[in-house]
């Protein structure tokens, strides 16, 4: 069927396209009895208006674009909850896009909303995202930002985090309390400012409480759940096997469980687990696990709640600051 | 800063509309000068040219929206990956679209593709979703369509499913075969067929293995994981409780796990327990889940390679046909 355009609707009505086009964007120009046979027609011919059209002529989409990096992370399952709360009192659609960890994506991603899709964008970056021109010029277009979780620090906007830093710090202080002596940290990329504060809390830990850190402990896990396995299989056989393991992220935690067993490695007797992860099924997986979990529901209304003053007043000025929302350290049968 | 548009660069550069708009978008009829001149001046003014323009002038957008429902589910990240790797090797991209269970998010989604935003759509519907007429509207529009996993009979499109009676049949079968003689379903929504296919199969076995099956076995859901942890606290506190329980959908196996928990019923020696899941914790939970797993990568490989078919022939006819890879029943120690 060919596409029907703002052209076919002007002939068959016999009006000018530019009348066709005003009475399409319900203007005060055209009489209400000529935009109801527009209207009319347009429906019975099934017309599809340019959803953007509107947009682009300044108007509200009334819809906010949420960018994330992963679809199996609990972390941003609950992060959307939090958002979802703030945009549905304030009457918005919110638009969720996964970028799947790739930069290729997040930038056509981004470079879309630039025509004027959404009315503001909440993005945490994908573990490839090393540059941020993409994001400067989706600022420069004056669509309100906020960075959440995994954030650029160049980028002079909000920034909703948790205290990445001191949470692995405990973490990592809590295996040594615990007996451990050698602790390997899972790191997901050094791309990341998240990733990387988490590992300098790790090191700044091992060095306060264990004299002769090094950074061999820290071990570069991939974006593949079975390059992930065969990585921590691989340490787990070595001679000096760790005693003790930080997963960065919450699904660097199967493999290391699946690994364990494989191993007949007794979890918590032989080695130790601590996870970043918001994931229900902590206190119900064999043995439960102890975890850091971010406060994800909170961050996500945070970064919402400021996107909205944004988008909603005009001449709003985005501060450019963290806002920190600390994560806890709740120790389950994993690590005891 | 005002939006620069099409009219602005035509007026700097002393050049009609026409050209401008030609040369933008790479027409023979203009020169190779002219289009330099015209890109230089885009780039300088930042201007971002409609990305859907082209597609509504018949160009392919090179992309294809996939719209799943749920984020926190195993199988949609694994039939994602499937997807994935049949479109990779096409040079497309995915984007992918969440409804969050809502029908009014899905309408609005599949209303934005019928601008050519996409070249074709993979679908998997909500459970609100109970009736069809945006998928329609959607198919009406010559956009390419194939439902998976969740569908909508009437649609006379191909339908990559799997065999959820038979394996639903199987799973409640294995219930009786292991002593169960009060088993309950937990359904997720009566207007999804793939759940009244589960609930036509547990009745089935029921009415089969256990004489005097009825209907009140039938537990309904919510979307919300608070107030399904509430349901099924209530049916486990009953006088007549359930000895076993089939969950439909991975996301009721946590708050099964923590009732159960919580008022210290033994799993699997006071209550046994399957899922439709695919989630790689299910040999790690305590205890280890019997699951029904679903061919999810498979099922999104198949589903993108046909709807490549459709994308790339044009005169192509998608079949009217559904395509069923079976389930595999997974025994662990939660039946066990």
């Amino acid at each position: 069927m060919a596409e029907i355009n703002i052209r076919d609707l002007a002939k068959e009505l016999n009006l000018s396209i530019g009348t066709v086009s005003k009475a399409l964007r319900d203007s005060h120009e055209i009489s209400a009895l000529t935009k109801e046979k527009v209207f009319a027609l347009a429906r019975q011919l099934n017309y599809t208006p340019n959803p953007y059209a509107s947009s682009l002529r300044g108007k509200k989409s009334k819809t906010i674009g949420v960018v994330i990096p992963e679809i199996a992370d609990s972390f941003f399952s609950h992060a959307i909850k939090g958002i979802e709360s703030v945009a549905q009192k304030k009457g918005y659609h919110v638009l969720i896009y996964l970028t799947e960890e790739s930069f290729l994506k997040e930038e056509f991603i981004l470079s879309e909303f630039k025509s004027g899709r959404v009315d503001g964008v909440l993005l945490s970056i994908s573990r490839e995202t090393s540059n941020s021109r993409h994001i400067e010029e989706l600022k420069k277009k004056g669509i309100p930002l906020v960075l959440f979780d995994r954030t650029e620090e160049e980028i002079p906007t909000t920034k909703i985090i948790t205290n990445d830093l001191e949470s692995s710090y405990k973490a990592t202080h809590h295996l040594i309390k615990r007996g451990c002596k050698k602790i390997s940290f899972l790191s997901i990329s050094r791309h990341l400012s998240i990733n990387n504060k988490r590992i300098e809390g790790f090191l700044k830990a091992l060095n306060d409480h264990l004299a002769g850190a090094c950074k061999n402990n820290i071990v570069d896990c991939t974006n593949d759940d079975k390059q992930n396995q065969a990585i921590v299989h691989k340490i787990l056989e070595r001679a000096e096997r760790p005693d003790g393991i930080i997963c960065s992220v919450e699904k660097l935690t199967i493999p290391v469980y699946l690994s364990c067993r494989g191993l007949q490695l007794n979890i918590p007797k032989d080695i130790k687990i601590i996870s970043f992860s918001n994931s229900e099924a902590a206190p119900v997986m064999n043995p439960s696990l102890t975890t850091v979990t971010q406060p994800a529901y909170e961050m996500g209304k945070r970064a919402a709640t400021i996107l909205f003053k944004a988008v909603e007043k005009k001449n709003f000025k985005m501060p450019n600051e963290n806002i920190i929302i600390p994560s806890s350290l709740i120790i389950r049968n994993s690590t005891d």
